[in-house]
């Protein structure tokens, strides 16, 4: 098998699962309890929290526990607007996020906020004036994303940031596809997700500056500071916890490798298949991330004999399937051939010689498939 | 170690446990995926349903997986609030509810939504005249727990379902504390957690009638029947399928062990220390279920020395800690000498070897307790 989808998810690492095995089963307390077997979860969890807020430079307060980065974005956009709603209804996002921020928008546009979605150039890019002219008296909130989950581009966070803090506007970044770029002192909100990570599936955090006031979406329990409700995932955010430090710790390693194999990859495809063209920013990208539209062939045919030779890429998101439409984020940069475009992203496993597989096999898939039509 | 704390969380049994792992390393695919790793956790998924919902006499399609009872609580009232407005903004519930419900309540009341809040008698029961009376052209749903986790006494559930049914209004039940009780054609929607029946924490599901409609609390992609966004939590729901088939398959045996433990226990305290009083109804109650007050003691005080002996018990809900008033429960309840109460919450591993211990030591620290004072 070479797996080429790390994007969509990731497995979760030996070292992770080790950690998280003693809490399904001998330390399985109720961390609300108030006997030995409670405390014990409730240390764990405090040490997992206060491991994150180091990495991300946040106070160990500021991290809330979720069921994973789509929760995580619904608590970020609707709890601020519901805790600002004096101040003002208005959100700032963009047209390619993730379709947990768009989906969110739309339900809040049905409650009453509005909504700017801001354009996008051919790399993906949002423009900074075109931000900057957005922001009204009534505006609470933006939400763009750190890059983007099909193409890859990386927004220019500090940029934004600077703007926000400038207008006094909040500014959340789902940065679930970038956990372990730097994400301090950027942001008043930050979405991650541990199945992204090589942590669990079922855990993600939001990490909110303690300023930034929040309804809660789940209400019950008093936990996560009454942000959150419910008991507690405890091997979930135990590996969570682990899972990122790991991935920050070897980050700077692993972005240099994944990038050489990108440069690799994409050089290699431009070359050897013609009509390639590479969607998102040539340099403002993930590393892990190459994304290609291919003339006169259909993706899911390319995908599907891919699949055949246990290779495994993706069209786009795959939190977007079952939708024969165009990807909403193609769409917004005009790509060119979209009915062709295939996801190819990285990850620990990945070698230049499975790349040098993948590349053989996607020559040979898409002349035969341009011989057919 | 003696655990007697089961109803605030168990541990993962390790039948369950070993159907998980697979899909932390292997077999971790997204299930949104197209290609055979994503296609597999698909399939998994799809037989996690059709198995749960064999076990709870519904639909797949009428399964939800969440991220635990809460979530699940959550969910079915504010979801089923939105979606009906438009007939009506009247919910009807208890005033022994779990938090989770409670505070949903109070949350929807800020939103505009009139909540009936029945009381019950000494013994927890709500009254079934009192609940018909409530009934008003606009009220929308009936939510009331299976049993309560606090004093584990069982609600009417077939006369509930009986007057739900004929006034058509939607009856909701957290039986969380209750899955392998008989659930089928009584409810319109369940609430059950994987991690009060020996599966994981971190999931759960809601299960609806597909006639009940349901706004989503969390939006994104189209998981779950566009029910509830995000990715899913392969592991968990493999892992909930398998808690619950071993629930269900043993229940007559094992509720018949625990009732004997229960009457076992129960009649030697009442014996043996003086100045106890049950608390719950004494046969319409959960079979692993024990809550007692005694006189003149402090819970906490009585805990913690049980805590000194490896002794794991509660003062209540574990959900509700933190705070130190009397419980809602035994408010409303009247019950005496709250301030002495004690949960004692049985599971697989209970014996009545660990029972006499117990007994004996409570004894003693009662004893010694009410000396002092």
């Amino acid at each position: 098998m070479i797996y080429l989808d790390y994007a969509a998810t990731t497995p979760v690492r030996k070292e992770v699962l080790e950690v998280m095995l003693p809490f399904f089963t001998e330390k399985f307390g109720n961390p609300s309890s108030q006997h030995e077997l409670g405390l014990e979860a409730k240390r764990t969890i405090d040490e997992s929290r206060k491991k994150i807020s180091s990495l991300l430079g946040t106070k160990p307060s500021e991290i809330i526990f979720t069921s994973g980065g789509t929760e995580s974005i619904n608590l970020a956009l609707i709890g601020i607007a519901r805790a600002l709603t004096d101040k003002g209804k208005h959100i700032i996002t963009s047209k390619t996020e993730h379709k947990a921020v768009l989906e969110t928008c739309k339900f809040l546009e049905n409650e009453g906020f509005e909504v700017t979605y801001l354009s996008v150039d051919k790399y993906g890019l949002i423009n900074l004036n075109e931000l900057e002219k957005s922001i009204h008296d009534n505006t609470i909130l933006i939400s763009i994303n750190y890059a983007n989950n099909e193409i890859g581009t990386i927004q220019p966070a500090a940029e934004i940031s600077e703007i926000a803090k400038r207008k006094k506007v909040l500014f959340h970044t789902d940065a679930c596809q970038a956990a372990c770029s730097d994400l301090k002192n950027k942001f008043d909100l930050i979405t991650l997700n541990g199945s992204k990570i090589y942590g669990p599936k079922g855990i993600g955090i939001l990490a909110v500056r303690s300023e930034a006031p929040l309804i809660p979406l789940i209400h019950g329990g008093s936990q996560e500071f009454g942000k959150r409700a419910g008991t507690e995932n405890v091997p979930g955010i135990v590996g969570f916890a682990k899972a990122l430090e790991l991935s920050c710790r070897e980050s700077q390693k692993e972005c240099a490798r994944l990038r050489d194999l990108q440069k690799f990859f994409i050089s290699e495809i431009t070359t050897k298949i013609s009509g390639a063209t590479l969607n998102g920013h040539p340099e403002k990208r993930l590393s892990n991330n190459v994304n290609f539209s291919f003339a006169g062939v259909d993706d899911s045919a390319v995908l599907e004999y891919l699949n055949q030779r246990k290779i495994y890429a993706s069209s786009g998101s795959a939190c977007d399937t079952g939708n024969i439409n165009v990807s909403h984020v193609l769409k917004a940069i005009k790509a060119k051939d979209t009915e062709g475009t295939i996801r190819f992203t990285f990850g620990l496993e990945t070698t230049k010689g499975q790349l040098v597989k993948v590349i053989a096999a996607l020559q040979e898939i898409i002349e035969s498939l341009r011989k057919i039509s």
